[in-house]
Order: C-alpha cells, then sequence, then structure tokens
C-alpha cells in the first residue's frame, strides 16, 4: 500500500528572542552547556519568526532539510543530536505506556523545511528561532510533549529560550549530563504589553567571528568572563527578574545596557580579542545615554551585539525619534526633534549607518499552524516551489 | 641689593612612558593613590619628551606657569598640591639638619615653563611627562633628593613612572598616606637595548572622555576592574617583571596585549560605558594577531590606548612594515612586503586612519641640562620669545 502523501505533515512557526542577561560560553560543548544562566525576551512573530514544516513517511529513504530553499547537509552534528534527541524521547513516552498516536512513525525517515521571514544578514540570531521551530516541529510529528529545552539547546543553546512567550529564563543547570539545563517562562508576553522592542540594523563592516569559536576562546582565555560567570550573573538574574516581575523600566532598561556591555567586554578580554561592536554600535549607545540623559530618565535601553552578525536591540519605554523611511514592523510615530534634543545628543547624522529598524514587541513562543497552505513541504514530501 | 636675575634657573626634561601593566582606578582621588600597581616603559627622550625650566627669586611676587608658551592657571589643584609637596620636602631636608645650599629659597615664589616636541594631539600621556618633569625640576631648584613619587603623582598618577627610565614598577602602595606608593625601577634602559616601539598616531574620530573622570566611573561601577585591580594584577605583575628579567619577547609581547585589552573591556564594563578604542585602533590590533599569525610567534605586540587622546604603542621584535612618508624617530627600514603576507593581513590599506609613526626605544629618566641657553625662561623669569 505505497502512498504518495506523507503520514504526518506538521507546520509551526517560533521567535526569535534577544537576551537581556547574556549566555556567553559553554562548559560542555558536545552537550552546550551554558557557564552562566541567561535570559531572554521574546519577539513577536508578527516580525521575525521562523517557519518550519516537518514530515515523516514510509516512503522517505533519507532525513533531509532544506533551509530557506536550499537543501543542506543533514549531517551536520547538532542537526544530527536534535533528530537523535527528539527521537530518544519518542521512544521513552512510547515505552512509558502512552498512547502512541503515530504507529511506525519512528523507523520513518524525515523531511524538514525551514524559513525566515528575516534576512539572516541581519545578525538575529537565526538559528535560536531555527532550532527552536525544528524542536517544536519535530515534537508534534513524532507525539512528544516532555520539556523540548535539551532539543532545542543540542541545535543553539539559546534556542531553548525561543520555545516560550514573553520572559524566559535558561537556567544554566548544575548536572553534568545537562538534564537541569532548562528554560522556562519567567512572565508571559501579556505582563508587559507596552514594551517596544526597536531593532537596529546596522551595516556589517566585517564578517565577525563566530558565535561558537568566539565562546570557547573566550571560556579559555578571559579571567574576567569566568569572574562574571561565577560572581555576577547569579545576582543579575535575580535583579532582571525583579525589574521584569515589577514591570520596573528604568532598572530594566540600565540593567539591560550594562549586561550587554560586560559581554562585549568579556569578548575584548579575550585574547585575540573579539570585537563584535561597530564604531556605529557605540554611537548608538551613546546617544541612548545622552536621550536618557537629556530627559533624566531611562526611556530607552540599548542592548546590543549578538554574535553571528552586527545587530543592535533598543528596548524603548516610550518611542525614539526616527525617520518613517526605515521603519518596518510595529507603527511608530515620527516626532519633531526639539532644538534642545538635538543639541544634547550632539551627533550628526551618519547616512547609512542604519539600514533600517524594525520595531516590535513582546510575543508568544512557538505556533502550530493549522492551514494546510502554510505547509513548507508538498504532498511529495519536497519544498513547494516559491509561490 | 634687588636683583634681575632670578637666584636659581634649572632646566631638566623627562620622557613619556605607556604602560604595560595598566594603571585603571584611584582608590584615593585626592592623594592620587591608584588600585593596583603598574608596569611601564619609559620611551627615550630622542624622540619624546617634555622640557621644564623652574626659577626662583626673591623678585617674584607669585608663583606662575606656562606650558608650552601659554601661562595657565597656577592655582589648579594638582600643580598646587606639587608646590606644596615639593615644598614640605625641602623644608623636612632643612630641619633634618642637612646643610642648606639655597638658604631662604623656601619663601620665594617660583616661575616655571614647560613644553612638549610632541604634538599633545597625539594624546601621548602628555601630563606624566609633565609632572615627572615638574617634579624633578623643581627638586633641583629647591634642593630635594628624596624620592619625588609622591610629588609626581600628585599631579598626574602615571607621572611617578616617568621618574626612571628603563622599565619602571608603580607599587600601588597599602597604607592610606600613600608613602609606600612609589615608583622604582624593574631595569635600565641598557637592559634591553634591541627592543623597539612604534607609536602610531590614530585620527581623532571624537574627543574620548578624560581619564580622572573615566577611571572614577570605572571604580564606582565596574565590577569587572574591582576584581581585576584585586585578583588578576598582582599575578601579571610578576610574570611581566619576570619577562623583562628574562628578555622574552614572546610572553612580553603577549601580556601586554592581554593588559591593554583588559583595561579597555573594564572601561566598556563601565557604566555609562567607555570606549578609547576607534575601528582604526581595532583594526591595528587584528593586524598585529595576523602579522602574528603568519610569523608563527609574537614579532610584534600591540597595547594601545591611554585616555586622553587616541595612540597606539606597538613593541616590535623585528621591524614593522612601513611606509618611509609617515615615520619620525628613529630609522626604520622599509621592506616589501610579499604577497604571502599581505594575503595573511588580509585588510585593504585605509588611507589617513593613520596620520605618523613614531619609532622609539627604551630611553633614560628625567636628565639636567646643564647648556643654560636651554632654559625656557630669561633673565627676567619671564619665558624667552620663541626662536
Amino acid at each position: 500500500m505505497a502512498s504518495e502523501k506523507p503520514i504526518v505533515v506538521v507546520t509551526c512557526t517560533a521567535p526569535v528572542n534577544i537576551a537581556v542577561v547574556k549566555y556567553w560560553g559553554k562548559r560542555d560543548e558536545e552537550l552546550i552547556l551554558p557557564i552562566n544562566s541567561s535570559l531572554s525576551v521574546t519577539l513577536h512573530q508578527d516580525q521575525l519568526k521562523t517557519t518550519t514544516t516537518a514530515a515523516i513517511s514510509r516512503d522517505f529513504t533519507e532525513d533531509r532539510i532544506w533551509l530557506n530553499g536550499q537543501e543542506e547537509d543533514v549531517g551536520q552534528p547538532r542537526l544530527q543530536a536534535c533528530l537523535r534527541e527528539i527521537r530518544r524521547l519518542a521512544r521513552k513516552r512510547r515505552s512509558n505506556g502512552h498512547e502512541d498516536p503515530l504507529p511506525l512513525s519512528l523507523s520513518y525517515k524525515v523531511h524538514v523545511a525551514s524559513e525566515n521571514n528575516f534576512p539572516t544578514a541581519a545578525g538575529l540570531a537565526s538559528s535560536a528561532a531555527g532550532y527552536a521551530c525544528l524542536a517544536y516541529t519535530l515534537a508534534r510529528v513524532y507525539g512528544v510533549d516532555s520539556d523540548l529545552s535539551e532539543v532545542a539547546r543540542r541545535g543553539s543553546g539559546s534556542a531553548c529560550r525561543s520555545l516560550y512567550g514573553g520572559f524566559v529564563e535558561w537556567q544554566m543547570g548544575e548536572r553534568p549530563d545537562g538534564k537541569d539545563s532548562i528554560a522556562h517562562q519567567v512572565a508571559p508576553e501579556s505582563h508587559w504589553p507596552e514594551l517596544r522592542v526597536l531593532i537596529l540594523v546596522v551595516s556589517a563592516e566585517r564578517k565577525p567571528m563566530g558565535s561558537t569559536a568566539g565562546m570557547q576562546t573566550s571560556v579559555e582565555t578571559s579571567a574576567l568572563l569566568k569572574f562574571r560567570a561565577e560572581a555576577l550573573v547569579p545576582a543579575r538574574m535575580a535583579e532582571m527578574t525583579r525589574c521584569i516581575r515589577e514591570r520596573d523600566f528604568q532598572a530594566f532598561g540600565q540593567l539591560t545596557m550594562k549586561d550587554s556591555n560586560q559581554f562585549h567586554a568579556t569578548c575584548l578580554d579575550t585574547f585575540p580579542p573579539i570585537s563584535y561592536l561597530s564604531d556605529t554600535s557605540r554611537r548608538i549607545i551613546q546617544l541612548v545615554h545622552r536621550f536618557n540623559a537629556h530627559h533624566g530618565r531611562t526611556k530607552a535601553g540599548a542592548g546590543l551585539g549578538a554574535p553571528g552578525g552586527l545587530h543592535g536591540a533598543c528596548f524603548a519605554g516610550g518611542s525614539l525619534p526616527s525617520s518613517p523611511r526605515f521603519l518596518k514592523g510595529l507603527p511608530v510615530e515620527p516626532i519633531l526633534l526639539s532644538d534642545e534634543l538635538k543639541a544634547a545628543l550632539g551627533m550628526d547624522p551618519v547616512p547609512g549607518s542604519i539600514r533600517y529598524i524594525i520595531a516590535t514587541q513582546v510575543g508568544p513562543g512557538p505556533q502550530v499552524l493549522d492551514d494546510p497552505g502554510a505547509h513548507l513541504l508538498g504532498p511529495d514530501g519536497l519544498p513547494k516551489p516559491a509561490a
């Protein structure tokens, strides 16, 4: 009874997250266990998301994956770790006596297609959204309903934080096997809906070092990083959680900036030094400080620079002045800058230094798309032609 | 018996120094006591020096000072602290029963004229050479032969390191009164004569924060700075001393770069963050790393960025490739870069990013000039007209 249709097809979306207490450095490279806990804001999928379709069929002869329309090597270790882990969880679930909705499915091969609705060049931690989406979609396909932190984490550490909406903590854990290194929600997106996030996409001036190699070098050479992870981050996690619970934007913005700066400081203390901050990024930070100083309080916070690209995210308590020409995402009302404010900022515009701005907000976690039209794979299990 | 001639005129020169273990942060703002020890290389006065003339006369009605030909306010606190301290030492010496070569001189007013032979815009810690020269010259005028660390230090912390030639340690000390916070020579300039120092003067892109305000903010806000000072610098001082004693250029160059980076890291960890590194500085650092990687060993070390200006100092074990057009100081033989090396550096030239290069070497401490023609003050106690 050969079938042309895959037995199961599931399509899900997952969000990007931006850390406000940064993750930098692994204590276990294989299991991707961090040297400190971290905390992030999940960004809304109306603006930024990964969409992933997974299909299993007895007709598939091998696991295959397509990213943004291009077939990729399914044998890469992190992808394999995710697949192995999700199948392990599915087996475990079955052996625990749960009714199996998908008999035989574990022996079937999987086809995966994944797309980002934002340019990877924006440097927006696409791997976090990507691996969260992969973990979430595979879980639906294989009928797994347990915690997916490990599946996502094995793909990309911070991916486990994209498994939840709102404000998400990734507890570093203590166990050598990583079973307690899991993500959980600190507060849902509905807790602080007025928070706005502006992503300033700056021109890439040069290719920075990738995060995997970067953090490994930092862990090996930076005494400041070790001290930060052990002695400073625990108190910052507690303080950031308080800021979120109490919606204390002043303290939230300041701590976000401080933690971003400290992360970049440990990169600079790495040997050879790593720099993810361009002159444009530094000017943005300075502008935010002058903007806040002019207003006498923290109305905006800058938390810049996930590696893997150059970008900045500004958390705004109010609306930041900006030209509508570059604006994507949520509507932002342009305002006229007062001469006073212009004088306080004391910066000449540098045309072209910011490519565009995405205005967004806190958003929900991964979603299952019920519309079959959303599937990225056709009935033959291959990517649909681009519309 | 009125006299037109000042009773005593003395002219001295003093060197610039560049720290290889950096000083950043005071534990006492008034006494200028540091939170960590530091170590520097004294640069040769053939290339860079401050010249200072001090004169005392019963005819002078007030203390006066001219810097680079311009009269300055002699009432500024740091200048006053130096004058007070040198007169205290002179009084102490007299009360200790030493024969006083200059009776009555303590009640006389002093005229001081000081000049740098390098542009202040080069950011070359001109205050260190300046205050060292002031302390040294005043000591000759007032007949003081005790340790001058405190006199120089009260003007500018790192000035005490310019009181000696060669390699100089400034011990942070422990006493609240700062009596044990003194500079001393680790090795004379003759110890490592083949060491070359290249100073790369980069274009100032913007005025950075001054070092006094900068370090105060760092001490108040950077947990990484506190940790560095307490937990990391002591071992670095010991290691740097070993590198110098054993003329271990590999380790010397690496530690210099690491310490410079760590200093900049603590600046970035300051809130609001301080940045003394421009994109040009970062490119120079990267170039040095690639140059060394290509050669398989540390042939050059970059230790960038004293505040108060933007500059870099490269310690070169061999000769760095450079165009003779920008070269000042010691002769440097231009070499043709191999295609291999060019490919390894992988950087396009950025015309104008380096204004010029000064090639120099380790040099001696302050000198007394015997030639009366060298005096910057005329017989009337006023600056001589520019020649």
